[in-house]
């Protein structure tokens, strides 16, 4: 079985991807102690609660469902998490597994960073977009009602558990939206693998386990890569926000939940190349290739004609990565070079925003 | 003015302690950027607030008011903070300050810990329990209704400003109140400071404010010793909580703010003496000394008649001190000798609980 490590002092961990490793034990050396509390929601549970619990044999095991959706990543449903906790009487030696998407793994690991002032969590990504991204590098976070991420903390998980077999149940327009992060860490880091993805598009979407095994393999590779080198988000890994900008816009004014996040990623990146042709960084043809990519996905390459421009561009200026509210874009400078621009002129975002 | 380091590598920071400190500008050097939001409750606002502000000229500087008291220190009233954060549109790159006593104090830490994954934050402490305990060392948190600080972090302030005349507004229990943490430092620590303390005792109670600079820089000097030592609570700083065991249990089912939190520590202090001294660890002369100087600060010394002892020893099950639940006590085997007890008999809990 692939195991990558994150490089982060005392704060590494292994990530494991495997097919079928869900029901395997090695869950068991991350958990120090008995009290084991699973956070999931009713979809993933109904499939994977039951190995998830055989594997934890020996622990004393409880679960608690959250509400499904980025729309109920909110403090109110991490206080789900904080009463269950707190009525089982878990100690601080107690360990959260997050089993689920994106938001499961957001709200479960915000809890474990607050939880007694900090507790041990282990990560079960259960989505593509969860296991290529957001269960790596321990960006953990609730949302608030005006901005995306807004409320959380940088806390890592003792270690992330990939079983590629989950795919099998997601649902189509979920494992598209994980594979519009694929794509960007070939556009971001990696030439070659762009390439790969484009020359294996009909596998991947056929959902072949071996393709996609590579395929999350690399992804993991890249994603640990560059948290090893910038844990806090200070320099380097601001690129992995690329076409983020955007999609957080998008999300915002388009309300939490109407788009999924890789929807919403899939056309903040198309805005990121076409603003980055616009500066003549590079050829209109990535524009093409990656809007080729996207559509044999299923994915969104234009921006929904409800949502105004203007209100993308207000959005925007909240957006975290913004440094006392100067313009600054991910942009690409060729294909696998992402660099990061100041001060880009608010007219060619506009623009941007009124072809796309 | 006396200036204390707090020592803990690239998070260590300056407790400044002295008469008027507020009104002096140095306070600028430790906000980077044009964001701060001052976070305070009305009373202290209509004293300090006008001061503060004065203090920090050229700053972009908006304030926030939390409502008062251990029983509003919870996520809605976090929440609070978000809210005018995100509404002000402050960045990553904003300072909170804390303008307040330990309630106000321990949200805003917790907030700056959370606040797009985590901002800078200073404490200003007003009342005497915040100046010589809770603004310091970077615990911050909020309550679960079913326990305190259950939900919270591990992040420290850029600095800690102690303006001593501030206590000059205090409530007269207000003040005792942070008068029980001052005499658990001479307790646990520091044999000459409880004599000290004893000796001194009329010049406290009628807030001489030499003394009381003196008192306070000395409570500063040993929390900030151990908080080097251990950070994460994981050995030395568990003495801190000598007496807190007891006073958080009696916090919780006298119901939060009913009691003082250092009322229910000088209660506290006084059932973990008497533990003590059933343990022969101890002689009973210790006790009465205690007992006398908390009676001449108008502090409590015996449990309320409404509280059980059944339901006090329920409550301490939950507390964070205890690892899987063992009786872990920490007691004192001679004066400024703090020592932590294992699997502490509960026949002797019980019956202290009886005879307090």
């Amino acid at each position: 079985m692939p195991t990558i490590n994150v490089e982060l002092d005392q704060h590494s961990y292994p990530l494991y991807i495997g097919a079928g490793c869900l029901s395997e034990t090695f869950i068991l050396q991350h958990i120090p102690h008995d009290e084991v509390l699973i956070v999931s929601n009713a979809i993933v549970a109904e499939h994977y609660l039951k190995t998830l619990e055989n594997s934890l044999k020996g622990k004393r095991c409880k679960s608690v469902l959250l509400p499904d959706g980025e729309s109920f990543k909110t403090l109110d449903t991490l206080n789900l998490i904080f009463d269950a906790l707190v009525m089982h009487k878990f100690s601080r030696q107690c360990t959260l597994i997050a089993l689920g998407g994106g938001v499961v793994g957001d709200i479960t690991g915000f809890a474990a960073a607050c939880y007694q002032r900090g507790v041990g969590y282990i990560q079960v990504p259960t989505s593509l977009l969860a296991q290529v991204d957001s269960s790596i590098g321990g960006k953990t976070a609730v949302n608030h009602k005006l901005g995306k991420n807004m409320i959380g903390a940088f806390y890592q998980p003792k270690a992330v558990i990939i079983d590629v077999n989950t795919l099998s149940t997601l649902a189509q327009r979920e494992f598209a939206s994980g594979l519009a992060e694929v794509i960007k860490y070939g556009l971001i880091y990696d030439a070659h693998f762009f390439e790969w993805l484009e020359q294996n598009a009909q596998e991947i979407y056929a959902r072949d386990i071996n393709i996609l095994s590579e395929m999350i393999t690399r992804c993991c590779q890249i994603k640990a890569d560059i948290v090893a080198q910038d844990e806090k988000d200070l320099g380097l890994r601001m690129i992995l926000n690329f076409g983020h900008t955007f999609a957080h816009a998008i999300e915002a004014i388009a309300g939490y939940g109407e788009l999924l996040h890789g929807e919403a990623v899939a056309i903040g990146m198309v805005l990121a190349l076409r603003l980055s042709e616009k500066l003549a960084l590079i050829h209109y043809h990535l524009v093409e290739r990656l809007q080729n990519w996207l559509k044999c996905m299923q994915l969104p390459t234009e921006l929904p004609k409800a949502l105004s421009s203007k209100a993308l561009l207000e959005a925007m200026e909240l957006d975290k990565k913004n440094t006392d509210s100067s313009n600054r874009f991910i942009l690409l400078e060729g294909l696998g070079r992402a660099v990061i621009k100041q001060d880009v002129a608010l007219g060619l975002v506009q623009s941007v925003l009124k072809e796309v």
